[in-house]
């Protein structure tokens, strides 16, 4: 029974009427649900969704699945021929601009012509700044009329769904989000430092699902010595997987394990990342650190050291040297709070657990800020929220 | 665009088929909507709602408006004659079991049976003890296919929705909303205790209609002589009234104002309550101060102090002796936790903007306890999440 709030509020209309503008902003919602589906699975690619309707309804829908798979528009057409949907009568609403180059794939635009659609709707520009607007301005040329959504909620939830491409084209960084869990009044442990568990199952079970979807997970040093976390994702383990692909090699493939830390273990210390997968562990540390024996000693083993004079840089070579496009950051506190303050948080996910501790000496979300004043809160802008068992998860972007 | 998560996610099937399962969960929420319309206004008279429904859909609604008022029985067979519906043919869904016994009203079970209703669910039993049972063994007796809902979330919103009438049968206390507002990571105020504003127009509107709907706004010691506040609803000096009848006379009744504190003010010191509506102010204080010269000077300003010896009895002499069945408690944090503890919030009402202090020394929501384990926070239960502006209205209860 698992819910949801959208954001924006796009609403289901039934059937929709695409050529109003609730009716765009429903054919969208759905569009974006499509995206959805693709979201962690396309990199370096962005997640895009199409679909196709008419007053009697969202007719055809396709998603991008992977890199070198069809696009969504090329996917969502194949729906419309698969189902005996006339294309010519229908508008085509995408998250994302069509592309108008040979890239591994033909370019959409030529298969949007070709299948006769006579109207496009686009929610969000071609980021690349040589194509922007090469796509609707090709097929306005060819006599489609093509047009950028005018709806400020529809292009920022197209923007929110494609955050992590934007972040790869517009920088050398990786997509980072935050994940903490804490109680209702913002507690993450006990004032021991206990924390099994603040919440339930089902919400535990979707970090797990996160871990399997990015790169790497990182956590601070603090963490690292404390938890001696594994850092991998264990579905099997906590619940029963999602469906029955869980178990095949997309689920068996591990996030790498970075530890941002400016004190390198000893090997000889036993510690579950460099006893059970040193191969897939990365320590992020300062240049001079990363000069040390220690770290020596540490590549001895099979774990890799990255010298970061800074958490940009050193996010900026995960990226370069490692292949990383999403980054899944669990904490602790400190070193979500510097990533926050530094602008390399791209979303952050709050799992609140309906409990409270009313202990002021229990662990906070976070610590180190000294504001004086409510102004001088870091502000985010609220774009989801769902329930998971009885917990609430809430995801928050960088307010513009 | 404000929206929220329904709890229990009573979807909203188009048409419902009242007969099915999810047709019976559609149903009643669209009965606890109409339930909700009479939300605050008909103590010490229970909130209920009732629809007609068909295969058609939602034929006929009513709610219970005010005491004294047609019950929601009544005013959906009304709503159905006005409309030409032939209630014989639909089913009957109504949030809290009929009643049998002549009130200030006619019994609603009669009104039933003349109507030809055939078939009724009901959310709830009647909490009476003495008539549970009555008015569905009547119907039945009558011929009438009339049940209680099976499904366990329609009896726990049902059981939500009439959270503050099962208060005044089972017990001598008002109902208790306790309020307050923080960011997302659990601060109400900064380290100085700047607070204004956490959360933005749109919430903090949210206050003053609920101050609107209550009889008593309570707030501690503390807070009192910190914030000097008015504990008025001032809907038309933060932003503009909801309609036109926000200026009526509903709109000029003002909440009782109740201070909760072991030390009386000098009524020499300048405060608002007591220079602007000291006839409207109430103080619970222990029966010691409350012999004091302190307590007998503040009522011959026209404050009443009323001894209390624990915040249970004086919640309860609020409600016997001034008539206060619904409490709006604004803090401070300290009140606000021991209210908690001793069981007497009946609904928390939290505020959360997106932004985040990130200062440990920043007021928490909560401090006073001290935990060791997880295991020893204190549960609740969300049952309600909205938006209003960009802050997020969080409703728990207190688990069962």
């Amino acid at each position: 029974m698992d819910q949801r709030l959208h954001f924006p509020a796009l609403g289901a209309l039934y059937p929709p009427d695409p050529d109003s503008p609730a009716g765009e902003r429903a054919c969208f919602a759905a569009a974006l649900r499509e995206a959805d589906r693709g979201r962690f699975a396309t990199a370096p690619n962005p997640c895009v969704g199409a679909v196709l309707a008419t007053r009697d309804g969202i007719l055809a829908r396709g998603y991008h699945v992977a890199p070198g798979q069809p696009h969504a528009e090329v996917m969502c057409l194949k729906d419309a021929r698969d189902k005996g949907v006339d294309p010519s009568r229908a508008t085509m609403f995408v998250t994302l601009e069509p592309c108008n180059h040979m890239g591994r794939t033909p370019p959409c635009t030529r298969a949007i012509l070709e299948s006769g659609v006579r109207s496009v709707v686009v929610g969000h520009p071609d980021p690349n700044p040589n194509v922007a607007g090469g796509g609707l301005a090709f097929l306005r040329e060819n006599g489609v009329n093509a047009r950028y959504s005018e709806d400020p909620d529809v292009r920022q939830a197209c923007a929110d769904s494609l955050a992590d491409f934007l972040v790869w084209v517009g920088s050398d960084l990786p997509y980072v989000v935050l994940k903490l869990a804490s109680t209702l009044d913002g507690r993450i442990a006990t004032r021991t430092g206990h924390s099994q568990w603040i919440t339930g199952p089902e919400a535990r079970r979707e970090v797990h699902e996160l871990r399997r979807c990015v790169d790497a997970v990182l956590v601070g040093g603090g963490t690292f010595r404390e938890d001696d976390p594994q850092l991998t994702h264990r579905l099997s383990e906590h619940v029963a997987p999602l469906d029955e692909t869980a178990g095949d090699a997309h689920a068996l493939k591990q996030p790498l394990a970075v530890v941002a830390t400016a004190t390198l273990p000893n090997p000889g210390n036993t510690c579950r990342l460099l006893s059970e997968r040193p191969g897939q562990t990365v320590f992020l540390t300062p240049p001079d650190v990363a000069a040390s024996a220690e770290a020596e000693a540490l590549a001895q083993c099979g774990a890799r050291v990255v010298p970061a004079p800074d958490m940009a840089e050193g996010l900026k070579r995960l990226r370069a040297e490692l292949g990383v496009h999403h980054v899944l950051c669990e904490g602790g506190g400190g070193l979500g709070l510097s990533l926050l303050e530094a602008g390399l948080v791209h979303e952050l996910r709050l799992h609140m657990a309906p409990k409270l501790l009313g202990d002021a000496k229990a662990r906070p979300l976070f610590a180190g800020r000294s504001s004086e004043r409510m102004d001088d809160a870091l502000g985010m802008r609220l774009t989801d929220a769902r329930t998971a068992g009885s917990d609430l998860l809430l995801t928050f972007r960088p307010k513009e």
